[in-house]
C-alpha cells in the first residue's frame, strides 16, 4: 500500500485519503468529540488536575549519559563552537556518535518504587515521565522504534512500565507521560520537513503510532506533548488523536493534555496551557495552565557538572510554587536523574523540603482557587489563594496569604483583603500559638497584621509562611 | 492515515486498498511486467550474470562484533543451552543487549577500494554485500531504521555507499546487495507474524520501503533477497516490487534477483535460483542457479575463533567452483570481514589463490556453458564445461574437463567425449609444453588421455587442472 | 644487591642492616630528632594546626568509579555474600577485575581551583587528599607504582600536584596528604605479611619510597598516615621516616602528622591523634586530636546511590564541629568526589552552609581553646570554647557557648560559667540586636540566660547558635 | 633498608654492597660458575638445544589490543608524525593512555592446550613466550608489578603458567620465556638511565627480582633476554644472575640462554647468540646461534590490518629454515596472537605447512650438523646439512641438500659433494620411487644429479625438496 501511495499523483493521494476518512468516519461509533478544536476545546478539564496543583516532571534519556549542558546535548553538538562540541572533542574519539552513548544508559540503580515514594513525599499528586524526548529514544519497548529504545540498548528494561506500576502502587499519585512529536534527526521527519510537511511518513509511521501505543499500553492520565512547533496540527494528526483520546481511549474520562499539538496551538487549544517552558506570568490566567520548571535552573536533563548555585534554593522553589498556584497554574517540578537511575541527593533534598512545607501549608495549596487578587498590590512578595466556595463559613471566605519573607518589623500591610474585627481572623498556618492581631481598614480593603516575635523554635517552618485569613469579604 | 486504516473494518480496508490499486495502475506508464509470477518469470535473465560465473558475498554487520559462532548469533543466544548463551554468560554482564554490541562496530580499517581490488583480483565479476541481515541493522543510512544503522551507532559511515562507489571504480565488477526481508526481533514484524501475516505494518512501513530506498539510492545489479520464508509473497509485496524493479527502477535492464520472495517461491520463481544455502546439486539444473557458499565452512559472519580446518582449502574451493559451473550455477563465495573492516589474511589468501587459478583457467569458466555431460560417468572428480556454440571450430566443439587430481598413473579414461584422432586435440590449459596423447574409442564416446610426467616446475598450477579438448563431437 | 639480600641467612641480613644503619647514622648531619618515640614525641605540634580547627578530607581513587558501598569496595568484593559481590555479579562480566575500573577514572571535570575555592569558602584551613588508598593506586606519577597510577591509566593527570598548586594559590589553605601504608593486594605486601613481617620488601621498595617521594615532591604540611595496623612501626620504618621528616625534609618546621605509624601507636605516638575514624569522645583529650568524619555517614568514597538520609544534615555537621572543637579536636570533614571530578551539590551545599556559619561564628572556633568545661553539665547540647588568655579583658575571660537548639521557653540555664552582673555580658554571636539578660548565681557557677523572642528574619543564622559570654571568671 | 641506601654517600654505598657480596659469596655452596664471562661462557650449551632446531616465539601483551603497526606501538606513539599517533588521534579520545588498553586484553579464547598442540604439530621442539615485553606488563602475577599484570587488569589469568603447563603436557615441547630487561617508561628505569646507570633501583627492585621469580616459578628451559642494550651487564647484574642460573636454579642443567645481557654482549657472551633480530648470515657461525624471525614480516605482535603479502609464504619460511640450519642456527618462528587469544588461521596455516614439511624432511633437520659447505658454490638455492658422525655408514657420510626450486631441466649440478658411482647414492627425501641418477666428477668434488620427471601426485611435498646424498666423502 505504502509504496504506491508515495508514487501517486497529488490528486490521487487526495482521493485515497478522503475516501479513507469517509470510511473511517462511517465506521465509528457515536462519538462525543469531533477532530476540530471547537469540539475538543469544549471538553471540561477533569477536576483532579486543578486540585492536584503539583506534579513531578522527569527528564531521562540518552542525554543522561553525557549529562552535560542539557537534554539538548545532541542538538548543541552540531554547532562546532559550542561547549558540547568542545566537550566531545576533549573527551571522546573523533567519530563517536550520539547512538554510541546508549550502551551506557545502564539504569542499574533505577528503583521505581523508591522514585514513587520520593515523589509522593514531595507532595506531588502526579508525575510526568519523558517517554521519548527529541532524540527519539523510547523509554519503553515501542513497536515503532526498533533498536533505539530501552529494551534494545542500554537498560534492557521497560522504564515507562516499571515507573507506571510503581506510581500506581502509591495512594495519591497519578501517572503521566511526556512525548515529543518530532525527533530532531529522524530521517523520516527530516524528509517530511523538507517537503514543508506535505509528505507525512514520519507522523503516520512513527510518532503517532507510538503515541497511540503509549496510551493503550500505559494509560497515562497526563499527556505532555512537545516538539510540535515546526509543523501544524494537521500534519501531526493531533485533533484526530485527541478526539480518539477523549472518546475511545482507556483514559478518556480522566486524561489531561497540554497545548503543544501544533504550531500556533500553544496557549490556544488543548487541555492545560503551557505557553513557554518555565512559564510564570505573575497574573491570573483565564485558562488552566502549568508552570513546568526545573530544579536545575539550566537544564531538564541531569548535568554531572552543575554547580550548587544553579540549583534552585528551597526559597526559590516555594516562591514559584505559591506564585504559580495563586495565578491558577499547576507547578510541574522537573527532576533529572542520572543514567544510573539514582536520583541525586540535591534533588531529593529539594523535593523533601517542598514536601515538608506542603505537609504544613498544603491546606492553602491543594484544591485551592485563585482569589480576587493574586498578589498584594501594596506589599511585594505576598500571594493569595482561597478555598472553593463550598468550604467557606457563613461570615466570609478563607483566604491564604503566602509571604516570601518575615515582615521586617513585624507589621504586614496588605491592600487586598476586606476584613472586619468582628468576623475575621488571622493565623499563621501550622503555628500552634495565638492568632495574630490585625487592624482592618473597616469597610474598606486593606489590613495591618501584627506578627508576634515568634522564636525560631516555635515556627512551623523556616522558609515562606502562610497566613490564613478567615472571614474575608468577597 | 495509518491509524485509521488499522481501525477500519475488513470491508473498509478492502475498499481502500482496491481504490488505491486502481489509482496506482491508472497512474502508471505502459508497463511490460505485471505483478504476477507468470509475467515476472517471463523476463529473460540479463546475460551478464551467467557469463560472470563468480561473485563475492560479504556478510558484515553487528554480528561481526561478537564474531562468535555465526551471523545467527543473536538467534542462538535465545537458547540458554547454546554455546552463544554460554559465551555471553562467561564474557559479558548479565543484561548486555545485542544493541550494546553496535558501538564496537568500528570499521576503522574499512578501505572499500582495497576490498574491491581484492575481489576483482579473486576473479569475481560481481559482489553482494549484506545491506541488512536478519538483525535489522542497516549498513546504510536508511530513512526507516533510525538509531539502528551504520550512521547512527558504530561506524558513522555509509558502508553500502562507500563499497558501491569503490566497486564501480573497478573495471569488471558489478555491485549487488543482500537484503533480509524479515528482522527476527523487530516488534512490527513480530506483531504481523502474530496475526499470521494478516496485518502488514512491518512490510509496509519498514522492510519494503527500505528495499525501494536501496534500489533507488545504490542501483544494485544483483538483489539477493533473504529472510522471506515465514510469510508468502503476497504479504511481502514481492511481486509488486519486482514489477516495479523490472519496469521502472534505475536498474530495470540489468538487475538480477534471486528466488527468495516468499514461502514456497524458492526454486520456483524469480531470477536465479538459490534453493538452499551452499546448494551443490551435482547435476545440471534447468534454471539458472547459484551456489552461495562460505570459505569458513561454519559461518557467513566472521568468527574470531574459527580454526584453520574449518576454512575451505583451495582444493575444496576450486572443486566446488568447477562442479558448480559445470552444472550451470554461479559460485557466490562468501567473505566475513571483522568489525574493524580489514579482511583477514586467510580469506585474502583463498581469494587470491582462486584468482590466480582463474587467470590460468578462466577460459573454461567465464562465459562457459554446461556440456552434455556434467561430470564424467567413469572417472570421478572430472567436470566438464564447454564454450558457446559461436566459439567452436568447424570440426567440433571445445570442451573443458577439470580434474580434481592428477591421474594416478598418468592415464585418464573419460567416458563422455566423443573424439577422433584426426580432428581432436587434448592440451593442459596454461601449459606451454606439448599436447597430450590420447586414444579415442573411434566412433564412440570415450577416450584415454596420456599425461606426460610434467615436472612440478612446469605445471601451470598446483591444484586442479583443466584439460582443453577440441574437436569434440556433439 | 637486592637479590642477594633475599638469599642471605638471617644472621647475614642482620649484619648488613646494622652496617647500613651505622653508616647512615654516621653520614647524617647533626640532628635534633632520633628515630625513637621518646625523641619524636618531644616535638611540639606546629601551632598553625590547632588554630586551624577545620580541614577537608578528600577520598578519591579507583573506588570512585564503581562508587558503590564504600572505598573498601575491593575488599568487600572478596566476600561472595556481600552487596558488592552481588553488585558485580549483576552489572559486570564474570572476570572483571578491579584494575579494569581504572580506565573509567576519567576526571574530566576535575578543576582543582574550583575545589580549592570551595574548600576555603567552607571555612577550612587545610585539606588532606588521598594520595594513595589501600587499593595502592597512586594519584600522582609515582616512581614506584608503574602502571597503577593516575598518569598511567585513567585521568592522565597528576591529581596530587594539580590540587596542591591550586591549594597554594588560596590565601588560607594548607595542603596535606593521606597515605596508606599497606596495600591490600600488593603481592609484595602479602609476601611480607606471610612472613609475619620478617621480610620487608614491600616497605623498602614500595610504600616508604613513595612516602619520601611524596614529601619531597609536594611538601605536604599534613601527613595523614593510614593502613598501618597489621604491622608495627619497626616494620614500617616509621620512626626513621619521622626523624627525617622532622629534621631534614622540606616541611620539617610546619608539617603535622597523625598517629597511624604502626600497630599500637594510635593514640600514643605521633603528632595529632586520630584514634578511630569518626572519633568523637565528648570529653577533653590531653593530646591534640582530630575527628576525621564523613558527610556521607556510610562512606568516605563517593557513592552514586547514597540516599539523602545518609548524608549528615547541616545541624549534624555543626554539632559535631562545636563538640569536637570544645574537646580540643580538629574537625576533618570528608568529601567523596565522583570519578569525573565534579563535587556533587549535596557536598557543596553542606560545605557552603558550614562556611556561612563559620563566617558568623568563626570567632569562637578558629584559634579557640578548650575551656574548663567542655559541655554544660546541666543543659545538654551546650558546648564551650574560650579564647587564648592573651585575648581576654581585665575583668575575666570570654567564653563561647554553642547551643544546638533554641531554648524551649527562651530561658537557658548553664551550670558552668561563673559570671557577675557587673562585669559580665551575654550576646548572641552575629546578632546586631541588644545583649541578652542573664541572672548569675552570684559568687557561684551557674547562670540563667533569657533569650528575647528574636524574629526569624533577625537571626544571624538558622541552625546552632553561639553565645558570647564575657567576663567569665576562671 | 632502601631508604638509607639511597641517602648514603657513594663511599658508604660501596661498603655496603661489598659487604653484601662478601657475605653472599661466603654463604654459597660450592659453585661451578663465577659471575664472570670467562666462567659463564665456559659452560657447554645443553645438547637438546642444537638438536631441537626449531622453536616457536610468541609475542603477546597489551600491544595485542591496538594490534596496529607493531609491538613497539607505545614507543612509536610518542612521535606525533607516526602512523600510530595518527591512528590514536583518529580512533581514540585525546587523553587515552596506553594503560587504558589493558582492560581489553581479554584472552577469552586463549586455550593453552590448543596452542601447544599447534606448536608441536608445527614441528617445533620448544616455545618462547614473552613474559614481559618493553611495555612492562607482566603476563604472570608478578610480585613486582602490582596493577600492571595479567591477573590485575585484563585477562585475570596466569598466561605464563597456563601455557607452561600445557606445554609440558606435550611429549616433545620445552618451555621457554622471553624477558625484557628494560621497560621503556618505567619511571624507576628512566631515573636510573638519567644517572647513566649509576643508580640501580630499577634493576634491583624490579627487573631482576622478576627474572628470578620467573625462573623459580616456571622453570623455563630457554631464557630469551632482551631490552638490555641501553646499559651494560654490570648494571643489569646479568653475570650474577647467570651464575645463579647455572649453579643453583631449578633449571641449571638444561637451561639455554641467549646473548642479550648488556650493551656489547650480543654475539660475544651467553648461550646461543642472537645478534640482530631476523639474523640470517648465510655463512657458518662459529658459535651456536638463533634466527628469531616473524611470520608477519613487519611485526612481532599481532596486527589486525596486516595484508597477506606481508606474511611470509611457506616457501619463504622453508628457505629460511634450511638456510638457518645449514649455517648452524636454530629457527625461532614468531607468532603474534590477538588479544582474544585465538591464533589466526594464516599463522596456523604456515605452522602446519612447516609441520607437514618437517614430517617428511625432518630427518635432515633435527639433530643435523652443518656440513663442510653450507650452500652450494655453483648452484644457488641449495643448502646442506649432514648427520652426526656416529650415524654415518662405513663408506662415507650422509649429506642433505635442500633445493629451493625444482631444477629447470631436471639436471642439478652441485659443486660441493665428492661422491663416487660405487659407494654413493642420491634419493629424494620422502619419495618412494627410484633413486636418482647422478654422475660424480670422479675423485673430485662435484656431481650432476638427474631428476626424473616425477608427476605432481607422486611428490612428497610441493615446496622445497630435500636430496639425501649418501656415501659422501669428507
Amino acid at each position: 500500500m505504502k509504496v504506491y501511495l508515495l508514487e501517486l499523483s497529488p490528486w490521487a493521494r487526495l482521493f485515497v485519503v478522503t475516501a479513507s476518512l469517509i470510511l473511517v468516519l462511517q465506521s465509528r461509533p457515536v462519538v462525543s468529540y469531533e477532530p476540530t478544536w471547537a469540539s475538543l476545546d469544549s471538553r471540561p478539564l477533569p477536576s483532579w488536575y486543578d486540585e492536584a496543583k503539583i506534579g513531578i516532571f522527569i527528564h531521562w534519556g540518552i542525554f543522561s549519559v553525557p549529562s552535560f549542558k542539557s537534554e539538548w546535548f545532541w542538538h548543541f553538538w552540531h554547532d562546532p563552537t559550542s561547549s558540547v562540541a568542545k566537550f566531545m572533542r576533549d573527551n571522546y574519539k573523533p567519530d563517536f556518535t550520539y547512538g554510541d552513548f546508549a550502551k551506557d544508559f545502564t539504569a542499574e540503580f533505577f528503583n521505581p518504587d523508591q522514585w514513587a515514594e520520593l515523589f509522593e513525599d514531595a507532595g506531588a499528586r502526579y508525575i510526568v515521565l519523558t517517554s521519548k524526548h527529541h532524540e527519539g529514544y523510547t523509554n519503553w519497548p515501542s513497536k515503532y522504534s526498533f533498536g533505539w529504545g530501552s529494551m534494545d540498548v542500554g537498560p534492557k528494561r521497560d522504564l515507562v512500565g516499571e515507573l507506571r506500576n510503581a506510581t500506581l502502587r502509591r495512594k495519591n499519585l497519578k501517572f503521566g507521560l511526556y512525548h515529543s512529536m518530532y525527533e530532531w534527526y529522524n530521517p523520516l521527519y527530516l524528509a517530511d520537513k523538507k517537503t514543508e510537511f506535505k509528505s507525512d511518513e514520519f507522523v503516520n509511521f512513527k510518532t503517532m503510532p507510538e503515541l497511540y501505543e503509549l496510551v493503550n499500553k500505559y494509560q497515562p492520565e497526563v499527556i505532555y506533548s512537545d516538539g510540535d512547533w515546526e509543523a501544524n496540527d494537521t500534519y501531526w494528526r493531533s485533533k484526530e488523536f485527541l478526539a480518539w483520546l477523549y472518546d475511545e481511549s482507556p483514559v478518556k474520562d480522566s486524561v489531561v493534555v497540554n497545548d503543544r499539538w501544533g504550531h500556533l496551538d500553544r496557549g490556544k487549544h488543548g487541555g492545560t496551557f503551557t505557553y513557554d517552558d518555565r512559564f510564570d506570568p505573575g497574573v491570573l490566567m483565564k485558562h488552566k495552565w502549568v508552570n513546568a520548571m526545573t530544579l536545575d535552573s539550566q537544564s531538564w536533563g541531569y548535568r554531572r557538572n552543575a554547580p550548587l548555585r544553579e540549583y534552585l534554593t528551597v526559597e526559590n522553589l516555594l516562591q514559584l510554587l505559591v506564585r504559580t498556584v495563586s495565578c491558577g497554574g499547576n507547578l510541574l517540578v522537573n527532576v533529572g536523574p542520572p543514567s544510573h537511575g539514582y536520583i541525586t541527593p540535591i534533588y531529593e533534598e529539594r523535593l523533601r523540603q517542598m514536601g515538608a512545607w506542603l505537609k504544613v501549608n498544603g491546606e492553602g495549596i491543594y484544591g485551592s482557587r485563585p482569589w480576587t487578587f493574586q498578589n498584594d498590590t501594596l506589599t511585594p512578595g505576598v500571594w493569595y489563594t482561597t478555598k472553593p466556595s463550598s468550604e467557606h463559613a457563613a461570615r466570609g471566605r478563607t483566604v491564604y496569604a503566602f509571604i516570601y519573607t518575615w515582615p521586617e518589623n513585624g507589621r504586614l500591610t496588605l491592600a487586598g483583603p476586606k476584613m472586619s474585627v468582628d468576623h475575621s481572623g488571622v493565623s499563621l498556618v501550622g503555628y500552634s500559638g495565638e492568632k495574630f492581631h490585625f487592624k482592618p481598614k473597616e469597610g474598606l480593603r486593606g489590613v495591618d497584621i501584627f506578627f508576634p516575635a515568634i522564636p525560631v523554635n516555635k515556627l512551623p517552618n523556616l522558609w515562606l509562611w502562610g497566613l490564613k485569613l478567615t472571614g474575608v469579604e468577597n
